[in-house]
């Protein structure tokens, strides 16, 4: 059984006594419903730091309205399970008024990174995620926090707050990890039904197509365009995006001796599935 | 002579080894021009803690166009003198470069608190001292960190900001200096001719004598009212806001059994002078 606590005073205390012993210590932040992919944020955490904390928070602050928030998946005993048997040292979980007390009117933002991409079009996404991740490295104060490359966008507005706030917390992104057939996990892949589920792994499979042949020289647009058609032809119901762009500062790819990103959105019945690769 | 350092990473270090002693710390956020209102904030952490750190950067970002920036008074030596006989043991003196390094992009804002007031006739204001405050907070990691309560909104603001963003130093307002006469020290008072500099302590008397009326249970309206003809009379050319509030949440002052904060802003000469009281 994992220890959970739910207050920032309790996880200061506990993490006060791991400074006081000399230990390292790593941070998971996550909304639950804990897959494969989450787990691998924690086996890296556990492996580079002496201690390492998760935390299970659905951020009502980064779901716009339409969103999923409601119907997000829950399921805190399942979750606290799967981490204990990691060997996770702690879980933090607190409710939405210890995140956001009465009064609460703090807001940061990411400029330029977090305004294109998902930024478009999930406006006040990127700040929910900015403010509720400055908070979450404030309260642990630990050494590394560990976020996954399938959300490349948010390891990037993550890395770039981190470092223009002078947060001393390491920020890692870690390795997408995928199914079999190389659809990247996700906690909304539930919404899937069996016919799109089959569906779903041309987005991956289109990505790597689209690097490939942006690295042989291929034109750019017509690549982007043919990318979106292949997505579409297989019943995806809309492309928000499917481009390719500098790794780093998410601008249009232009030079191709800079390290790039391709990157997806794209609805699939009730899902809306992202995913990257690099270039 | 007190030692500087220029970089985050030498500020780090010595308050790395300081923490490894044992020693607690407090933090004097400064623009420079230091006058006796900045000297007793360094007593206040000499006081209180064992190391005490002052940081003199001017701002860029909480600068509006087609204010003092440029002209601001600047005199590292001088200041850097005289928080050395303080007895004060660090200063941190960072470049433009240091604080804000190439695509620096994300900003912190604190809503409704930086709207009011100084927000309304300085747009960007708050915005540029939540930005750099946090920053600061970050950098030093101190236990306590010290603000004037002459800039009263901006004590608000930052204190709000603390907590809201869980950033674990706690700020304390320390009680405004005054001239003689009453008129409160300001870097900004070096810009006053010398018959301004006659008329200014009116601005202190009238909110003197507001509060006073406030709790003998005058209309507030009218208070307010004839508090800036007071100041309009004695040679101000303009009031930008002279008004009373909740010491707390800055909204209009309502139940008089909470603490209120009577708050003027008014032109005189080239100088726009701020000054506070309690109610």
């Amino acid at each position: 059984m994992i220890k959970t606590v739910r207050t920032v005073d309790e996880l200061r205390k506990i993490v006060r006594g791991w400074r006081a012993e000399g230990l390292s210590m790593g941070l998971v932040p996550t909304m639950g419903a804990l897959h494969a992919g989450h787990m691998a944020l924690a086996a890296r955490s556990l492996e580079t730091t002496d201690r390492t904390i998760a935390t299970l928070f659905v951020n009502p602050k980064q779901f716009g309205e339409g969103e999923d928030l409601e119907s997000y998946p829950r399921d805190e005993q399942t979750d606290s399970d799967k981490l204990g048997q990691a060997g996770v040292h702690l879980l933090f979980a607190p409710d939405v008024d210890q995140m956001y007390p009465a009064n609460f009117s703090t807001g940061v933002s990411v400029g330029g990174l977090g305004d294109v991409l998902e930024g478009t079009y999930r406006p006040g996404f990127f700040d929910g995620v900015a403010t509720v991740v400055s908070k979450l490295l404030n309260q642990a104060g630990a050494d590394r926090a560990f976020f996954g490359e399938k959300d490349y966008q948010q390891l990037q507005v993550i890395t770039r707050m981190a470092r223009d706030l002078n947060i001393p917390t390491v920020i890692e992104g870690v390795a997408t990890i995928r199914e079999e057939d190389g659809l990247a996990l996700s906690s909304r892949n539930v919404y899937l039904s069996a016919e799109e589920r089959r569906a779903a792994p041309v987005l991956y499979q289109t990505l790597m197509q689209v690097a490939s042949r942006v690295k042989a020289g291929d034109d750019i647009i017509e690549l982007e365009n043919w990318g979106r058609e292949q997505v579409l032809a297989v019943g995806f119901s809309s492309v928000d995006y499917l481009s390719v762009h500098d790794a780093e500062t998410l601008e249009a790819f232009g030079e191709r001796s800079r390290p790039g990103r391709v990157l997806v959105a794209a609805k699939l019945g009730r899902a809306r599935l992202i995913d990257n690769v690099p270039v």
